[in-house]
């Protein structure tokens, strides 16, 4: 299995202290040592990191660490191999352009045997989670426009999700740049931080950060993960079934189907 | 205007030194201080970077100079903006995924008013090069099929790549991590490595390497610059028109077009 990371804020914000927490888990605290990527969201173009190599333990890692990037949006990835073999192809997040815009996905679970819709987007790499990733997109593609709202979009996508997750376990994060949608199947978690901010520390690390030394009053920051990075704060924990969409650091639709 | 770099090795090989040169370009020896981009293959994964600052003060261009990431089939672009505002979006290289490989483009030269052919791949920022790349990936995914030779393939390219450079200035590398086609509008310039190997000092900085030990006896690297980046050997100049597709670091085919 995998660990996701998403962030959704209303103004850029770097993920330093919670890229710190989940890298950790890549070799460290977790045993998702099989390689970790991140993308970053600025403007519609993104700044992406891939690395086969253990989160822990990778220069590149220690550079986006101390690096403050920020973003709006950004989607981050932390791998225990399952199915496909170790390598760059296989890393997570995986990247498309849809409609001039950057389409950028991140799956944590399995379907065994998955079967996908045929159409433009091929996988490069031989995981199930980027034959899923294009099989949405096909499916987005031939069904809805390009000027589809987003919440006309979400609901699309909850049902996808749904068949998805009926066929084995389906936590992702899914974005444009603009909107970031979020489903679990068995394991999600957020938080949404605005003033008055506090003092946080990482479950994973010996970290504590004063969020009220970095922000604004008017910052609207969430986080989304497989599990809660910090030990002091009261996460949301999301229901088998439940999804959100966040934009600018707010859930601006919600719900939650059966996925008995 | 713009400074390309690319790299075509039989055994993967780091970008380092030549990296290194280029980058001085960027705000330092050069004016191309509008942001760089880096995509290394690794296998049929890639690793990229992209910053919009400039590449002789970026952190994450230190990193890549420092941090040796090995790969058969590299590209890189350092930007002095003429079309599209300075933002990640314009960034080079650009990546799109067809027929389940990523193809990676970066285009030196303009063309104003370029009228690109509608089909599935479409901008994301505001560039004429990713327009650029974009016709030319919905001609041949319209044109040719996924199972074309290379060599038909480049013959295919080379009449596109004729009709940009009468557009305009259209000099041009382009991948997709099996072959390095490149394209000589104006100017371009490469060098071929193999035993026996010897030291090497760049132009653009105070740095000098000794292939001899770095390589063994059977490494072929062939590096492709818009100008030479070493000033104690050989380069061979591209005439206008000239074109080479390159493989595991050999010249597999090459020709010249009239582009009057």
């Amino acid at each position: 299995m995998c660990e996701l990371l998403g962030m959704s804020a209303n103004t850029p914000t770097d993920l330093c202290f919670s890229f710190t927490g989940l890298t950790q888990r890549g070799g460290n605290t977790g045993p998702h040592s099989d390689g970790w990527g991140v993308a970053f969201y600025e403007g519609k173009g993104i700044r992406s990191f891939h690395d086969s190599s253990p989160s822990a333990k990778s220069e590149i890692a220690n550079m986006v660490q101390r690096h403050p990037i920020k973003s709006k949006t950004a989607l981050c990835h932390i791998r225990q191999a399952n199915v496909g073999e170790v390598c760059l192809a296989n890393t997570h997040p995986f990247i498309r352009e849809m409609w001039g815009r950057n389409w950028v996905f991140a799956h944590n679970g399995q379907i065994n045997n998955f079967v996908r819709r045929q159409g433009i987007y091929q996988p490069i790499g031989d995981t199930d989670s980027e034959s899923i990733f294009c099989d949405l997109l096909n499916h987005v593609r031939d069904d809805l426009n390009s000027d589809v709202s987003p919440i006309d979009l979400a609901k699309y996508l909850v049902a996808l999700a749904n068949q998805y997750a009926k066929q084995g376990v389906f936590n992702c994060l899914l974005s444009n740049g603009d909107w970031l949608f979020t489903f679990c199947s068995t394991k999600m978690a957020s938080i949404t931080r605005r003033a008055p901010f506090g003092p946080a520390c990482l479950t994973d690390a010996d970290v504590t950060i004063d969020f009220a030394a970095e922000t604004t009053a008017n910052d609207v920051v969430s986080i989304i993960a497989t599990q809660p990075l910090t030990s002091d704060e009261a996460w949301e924990v999301y229901q088998p079934g439940e999804w959100r969409l966040w934009h600018d650091g707010e859930v601006i639709a919600q719900g939650q189907v059966s996925i008995k």
